[in-house]
């Protein structure tokens, strides 16, 4: 972890921008809510813990922005900011998540609009802090089901960049590599926006941990040839019942995995499972611009005006996941009846 | 088929160059087999029965240039010449068997060897007619088992391009809607060559065929939404037990097929077929590049030097597919022998 994924002054976020990586490492910086917002439609920013963190500070910073103002004002246009904030992505719950965090300390605050922009950013720093300590604590959770040697495949990236550090899927590969075990990595390039080849190689150069970059469709040939031992992969929503949203083809991921019986870990904090959504047919799923697919770094590649269906998530279901791991430990299946002990936990 | 995949005037075999489609329409001219060698390996022209006809126009070129060469010089050159072009690309076997139909001409032809190009010239003829004719047949067969307003998925280019003209898969498509079926088509984008995004997408454009482009991973999402009636893909090599290497990702459409109940058919001419391989095992699968996968539009997407897995074809096995699609009909389990009955009586 050379660089960190995003850092808050008081007045203004930055964000190692993912667009550039892994070509350039620049920060974005955002000195409005409004930049954060571009920042997350955009994905400068991306991962659901990372855009739940990231929209805190972005919350911070429009009650930095809005300081001076009566307090009917502020209210009126603090509501605006986070209602614009939580549009930014549907399907990451996170973002919720975070934000309904700071917006019930905005709710309880009795005091001076001027002296609510340091409790709510008291209040994004313990989500960031908590985030990075959730990370390491499934690092060494799910460090127990990896072997000696094993051979990892993952999708998207779900490491340092997507959270506050460490990371989900990536920060047990993390854990099992820094624990001295001889692990190899298959990441999954992961169409349309590519973050395996650009983030995860990177996050895996970087840690000089061995990995080999393949085309999404190949993991059913890994498979069928014996060479996976264990599939992690992140999620941005999960259902009451286990039902995973998670990056576009996680779900045929969990599928081959099911084939092949080879386990299929989720990774995610208990801040991703969502007990307002009974099932993965409940979730929305984002659709996101058909160029993310007909343009290839700026070309079009198709003939022009195609119909394209780009949905940006897939759902897993509760069948297909061997665990979910947590910071709380490993949530074995039935996993509805576990979910709902953690949460009722809360 | 608005433009003719390849022509050949007796002295330059023109090919439309499929690596600047759909944004040109621009002819390659080889005016030499070493053109055509550099065309295959480049994949200026690709698919199975496309790579095999060019490559018999490639021999009639060495022909031509050693025509006035003494027998035994010509015999010699003429052998390096078959080699080179035998050696272009290992998977599909088409192009083995091409060149063997010209060889033996050559093993038989008394005459002097500036008599033979035209020989020659006339079972390379015989050999594009006859892919074109086998087409057209496997449309008229494949169509029955498209259903009216049929949603089809396919994967790779299997179209006029890949073939002489009409298509393997994407021939049946066409004979489909020729035929007034309200089809559908949904077309994976086909990483790492994307010939489903460029070249698919541009024939189903220019037939006006509705369509729409999807990345790989979709095609599970798709299929568990009940989206796909029908899988057509076509075939590089497809051994006696009825196993089919195909372009990288057919395998898994295959198993995710098969777990949705969804019928998986190849379509592919009987010379696709090599009873000379009992099972997938023994068929050769390319690796190309990694740099098809770590370059896009020749801009690095991932750290430099990083390892990549680029199988161009994976292995579907014989149980995972519904029915073969040749000229002769449809071969449908156990394809062993269906595929020992047709191949014994050629």
């Amino acid at each position: 972890m050379r660089h960190v994924t995003m850092r808050f002054d008081g007045s203004r976020l930055e964000l190692l921008d993912q667009r550039l990586l892994p070509g350039k490492v620049e920060y974005f910086r955002a000195g409005s809510y409004r930049d954060v917002v571009y920042a997350i439609k955009e994905m400068v920013v991306r991962g659901a813990p990372a855009i739940g963190a990231a929209a805190a500070y972005g919350l911070c910073l429009a009650a930095v922005e809005y300081r001076h103002l009566p307090t009917g004002e502020f209210q009126q246009k603090f509501a605006v900011a986070l209602a614009e904030l939580a549009a930014t992505r549907p399907t990451a719950v996170n973002l919720v998540w975070a934000l309904k965090r700071l917006e019930s300390i905005a709710d309880a605050f009795t005091g001076a609009p001027a002296d609510l922009a340091g409790v709510l950013e008291a209040e994004a720093d313990a989500i960031a802090r908590q985030d990075a300590e959730a990370n390491r604590a499934m690092g060494q959770h799910g460090n127990e089901v990896i072997p000696q040697g094993a051979r990892i495949l993952t999708i998207c990236n779900t490491g340092s960049l997507a959270t506050v550090e460490w990371g989900t899927a990536l920060g047990v590969v993390r854990t099992a590599h820094s624990d001295g075990k001889d692990i190899h990595v298959f990441a999954c390039e992961t169409r349309p926006r590519l973050q395996g080849a650009s983030l995860t190689m990177f996050e895996l150069t970087e840690e000089q941990i061995p990995a080999t970059l393949v085309v999404d469709s190949v993991a059913a040939t890994l498979m069928n040839q014996g060479k996976v031992d264990v599939v992690l992969v992140g999620a941005d929503r999960i259902a009451a019942n286990g039902d995973t949203a998670n990056k576009i083809g996680t779900f045929m991921l969990s599928e081959l995995a099911a084939r092949f019986d080879i386990p299929f870990y989720v990774v995610a904090p208990l801040s991703t499972i969502d007990d307002n959504v009974r099932d993965g047919s409940e979730i929305v799923i984002e659709e996101r611009s058909g160029r993310e697919v007909t343009h290839i770094q700026g070309v079009l590649v198709t003939p022009p005006g195609v119909d394209v269906y780009n949905p940006a998530f897939d759902v897993t279901p509760a069948e297909n996941i061997t665990g979910i791991i947590t910071e709380q430990g490993i949530l074995r299946p039935p996993l509805d009846r576990e979910i709902a002990r953690v949460k009722g936990g809360q």
